[in-house]
């Protein structure tokens, strides 16, 4: 099997029991914190207090690799490493945050360690590490196919000793959080430039800078994700000094494609934990429900699925582990295909197994009263972030057929 | 093909007119409306204004079968002359209710035509029949699974002149909505009554009733279906007079049986209007959106999908209505093992097209922006209501294997 | 429902009585006289038994349309009037011949009827129609994608008096029988003509000219399908007089477009009948098998799959039926959007069918002991045959896209 | 990922050379001399010649596992260190003999080794390790369901110094082939043993002692597999001696738990390799494929089918080196759970891949010009081999729900 280092399995260890003392017990509570917030993305009382316990019990900012061991006081963790504490996390949608793992913020500290100054990091990434604030991501446009980014549209350009922003960006993760305070916005610097991929800049713009206008939060099967939230931004002669730019004029592209791999690899591991909590609940569900004088988990039917929901996990799982452990041997652009295969396919199954666990729940599965409706879409808009599943099959298909076509 | 009627073309080309004139223009009005709206449940001015202009289109009650020509001013419909104008209404989810053709009150109000004392008709019925006040149908409970009757639990009993009521309900479709005041209630009168099928009793509960609390709106996939809704109800010593009874005591059961196949005949034709739609806001996509330097759907993939969303709907659309062709031959009794097939086939095909035409929008076509998102969720819980499909494929798949197995 | 004529009623009838009386009785004769054949591909004399009957019985070319009347003792069938004759036919793979009902010929006597002079069709229309004789049709070749017809290679080319053929065709179905006589071959004439669908030419050529070679019969799946059998052949400097010609130089385009999509059709309806007949076979078996102590039929699983047997067999019927009203009303050129939609639903709906009846049947039911396997073959290869689906899907997704499409 | 031992690459790379260049070369020499053989059954020539060069290059034995080091060579292999070995053998369908590792050979040698007494070993299994005569094991009967064991009819009663065998078995692998001398048969000797699991006994029975008859070889959608082939076997008061009973009376059910586990794994391995190289192929086909115009490599839906089948076929050889691994550190007991989700996932997995390889090739992809539909065979068998998919989901799902149900 593969293995999981001495300090891997002492953090799962450790954050099993954290879920069940402090984040299972709390499931209806937050809801409810959530459901009578005085407004809907601001941030829940509740949460901190569980941040304050996470670290506490030295299970904070376990995302950390080990090339950048110095933020962490565990001391880097593998992708392999990770990936199992991921899963855990995966298991309550909201949990990430509790230890500073959540979606976006992981992604963008990393980028902040990479490619940041050492003022900008003093001015956000210390404070993201320690929770204290969050950030976004601003990259996916709505008039352009943003999977493509050389079709992205934000015009940044120079103006004396600034940064000018113009244009619209939505399904911005986190901006409508009120916790939130920094965006990174990818923008057209240099739209004519005959390298498309020298074309576009990344620059750090503080959120309440004038000229930014939250429009709206979108929803996604119903659900707001909130206190986080997906926003749509309107940029309107944005003004930031020189100085916010990351890397480097004309490197957004590279940024990029150095974030989003791994980004996608957490959504996955998360997503397993999704799946085998649902398969879990659906296990107690079909033995405690009767039907026609049985219990429904004497039905062949039910027995199939079950079968069939274990095995996909378990697929699923090895798949991510397989990648994770490529990327920890050769590095993200020599796992591209693996990460593909992994993204294309992960999100569709645990779809699929959480649909035939709602199923067996019966209508009570749909609601708010498991988490597995929440966690349907979480994996439903998993196949269309970070790029639709399609352009990565194009890419990975492509790649495959390459690999082995006639010479 | 199967023909309509000259009344049901005529009905459907106006119908169709209406939705172009007063329909498609007002679905940001409304759902405007519906975000801005004071109360979550309220009614909306908006539905009322539309509702006056489909009363005087002539485009109300479309429902009401030939049986109860007299309740309608068109003089009655099959379901095969139904069929198409379900479907156009079911393009937009919130329509039905501008024609007075939406779940529960159809269902409610063919009961009361059927089995209600003219007193009962004049005080309910009437003001249903003209819109002026809604109606839910309570049999479903959390506890148990209804989809075996006979597990009901809800307890009615006699006590002098009055019918007290005692137990919880829940996924009672319109009971959160403000302007429905009437409940028909199905509970259990005679627990050992040894012919199961002769121990329930339907009685009318004025919402307004005192022991009546509304616990909570429920949601299926992060929707609340506002201002309709889903509720959660407790009968805490709910009392009605005895002339509230329907049909009678100890026939609860044999309404139910003949509401329910009508009610779900209808979701599927409206589930077929909701695949179309999103098939046409697919190829209009597809048609404009442009990724790696060519419009999408020129991908053979795109075409594969689009053909295989139009072949599906063309056949789910052909079920509907060879299943209702037979009811209007053979009535409801005769057509259950094709109620049935089409129960448990087209909510399943229609959540799949609609999967794949929102993800060939990106991710907007999961957001409030297209009617995509609320119609995959429409086509999800109509897998689980009036019973989950396995319990109808268990019936089906039993008169099948009885029809043709070895003698 | 879609009426079919009292005349078509009668044959059904008789057709059904005939299956019961004649065919299905000797379906083990018939399977052993091929196994003990002197030679795998000639004709069974059993089959010639069957054919008198038939004839007797007015059972006769059943699949003749209303067009060509004249023809047929039945005086023409519509294609919603044949389609459920052909049903019934394809409950037993072979029994099509029985009743001169068979794929390739009845394509190719229709193409005689149409295109064929006085001369060419007394030499070989005339001993076709009475079952005499047998054909194929040369279309398809190994090296290059036949489904876009103007990569067809084989050179039709003028030297004198005579057409001189040269080139390579595979799939030639019934080309190994030996009771066939002439084939009808589709090469290039013309192969510079700008106008790509004037370069083919098609000839009628007796299989016993000079310079043919049948290299071999061609498996599926392992089934040689004998004695009609899949050919591979070679044409070697044919000969055959110019007089041979059908309907004219430069028009062979124009007769394949008018013979493929009846062909297509003919297909899906004796698809059709082997759906049902699995899925009644399926009955059968599971209603007197018992494990672990009880019948499956009592499995659920085994219902929901019953269950999804039938309805989309109901499905598939339906769309059958749809598209051969559509055919009867307006003609194949206006129906090509329903053929391709059915050509490409119908056999993977019926191989899935099929592939779950096999499944509840155990090892036996990849047998010859049963129907099934060789159904599942046929179901199988007509994905591919007459053009893969992918090329009628992308056909058909475009023409909804168009239909469609933001003007 | 999952380690290899140094052995297990250096048999790898050792047998990936062998394949290449004896194997692969005479894949068409060997399809010729099968068509060519004089009988269907006998052993080919080509094949004797491979096995010499296969011990010469010390490729012998594959399977033998660790515990059995002393009849190999090599020393004994682990399931891990097996498996890459077994997958390139699936490469072709008829290799594994090659190496003496073919189906059921290895299972029944393994049988011997675990159970024989040092008589029997010498006689039956020495000459099976030299590879110089072949075995059947005959479980199954046509008319019980023989997934449940305990429905098995054949009676093995003892008379004098005898057992006397009477009853009927089918899909008796290799019991048609010529080379085969010997079956392990499996029948009920205590019928009325009130412990189900101690009625069967398994007796050693030549080939050709009188009473046996082989009534037929069985086909799978249509392939007769031979010259291995499955027979059907009627045991006619068939005599053998006391002294060849295995391991004792009332142990047929022991013997039969431990062989079926290790045998299933077997064939996913192979199946592995069965996909890889369909997808191989399918990759040099679409990358030399031109339709209208343009490689079909370049079309979107061929680049997605590509990717799902790369992908598909990562997450199985990971579920078949997890299981592996689980045999080899916790035994074959332990790892019941995984061995039926690896049998129950991976063959219609390959089913699926393979189809849809088959479906990139064209018509020629069902052919013998491809190994694909024979590969396809293979797989569809395998869902049904050592009992149906259905028997083993129903094991699994039962304990998988034990393990998280509600407590």
């Amino acid at each position: 099997m593969y293995s999981h280092s001495e300090k891997s399995q002492q953090l799962l260890s450790k954050l099993s029991q954290f879920m069940s003392e402090h984040i299972y017990p709390n499931e209806i509570r937050y809801a409810q914190a959530l459901h009578n917030a005085p407004r809907r993305f601001a941030p829940l009382p509740l949460m901190d207090e569980l941040k304050v316990k996470a670290k506490k019990a030295g299970l904070w900012n376990l995302f950390i690799p080990e090339e950048h061991a110095q933020y962490s006081e565990h001391g880097g963790l593998s992708f392999v490493d990770y990936a199992p504490l991921a899963e855990v996390m995966g298991r309550v949608i909201w949990s990430p945050e509790v230890f500073n793992c959540n979606a976006p913020d992981t992604g963008n500290m990393e980028v902040l360690m990479n490619y940041a100054t050492r003022k900008q990091q003093d001015t956000w990434l210390i404070p993201m590490l320690s929770g204290d604030i969050r950030s976004s991501y601003a990259m996916t446009e709505p008039q352009v196919a943003s999977s493509d980014a050389t079709n992205i549209e934000l015009s940044i350009n120079t103006d004396g000793q600034e940064w000018v922003l113009n244009g619209r960006k939505w399904f911005i993760t986190g901006a409508m959080y009120e916790r939130t305070k920094i965006f990174i916005v990818m923008g057209k610097s240099d739209p004519d430039n005959t390298n498309r991929h020298k074309q576009q800049t990344q620059v750090l713009v503080p959120k309440n800078t004038p000229g930014i206008t939250l429009v709206r939060p979108l929803t996604t099967l119903g659900y707001d994700d909130a206190p986080i939230g997906h926003a749509e931004i309107v940029f309107d002669n944005v003004r930031v000094p020189l100085e916010n730019v990351l890397l480097g004029e004309g490197r957004g592209f590279e940024i990029a494609q150095g974030r989003l791999g791994p980004g996608r690899m957490h959504h996955c591991m998360r997503l397993i934990g999704s799946a085998q909590r649902a398969l879990e609940l659906a296990c107690k569900r079909v033995s405690t429900r009767v039907t026609f004088g049985r219990p429904i988990s004497k039905h062949q039917s039910i027995r199939e699925n079950i079968s069939r929901c274990f095995s996909e996990v378990e697929m699923a799982r090895l798949l991510v582990l397989k990648t994770s452990n490529k990327i920890d041997a050769e590095g993200v652009s020599a796992s591209v295909d693996m990460i593909a295969a992994t993204k294309t396919t992960v999100p569709l199954l645990v779809q699929n197994i959480i649909d035939r666990c709602m199923q067996m729940h019966g209508a009570g599965g749909l609601t708010e009263d498991y988490f597995m409706a929440e966690a349907f879409n979480y994996a439903r808009w998993c196949r269309l972030a970070d790029g639709p599943d399609e352009v990565h099959q194009m890419a990975l298909g492509k790649s495959i057929i390459d690999r082995y076509a006639a010479k």
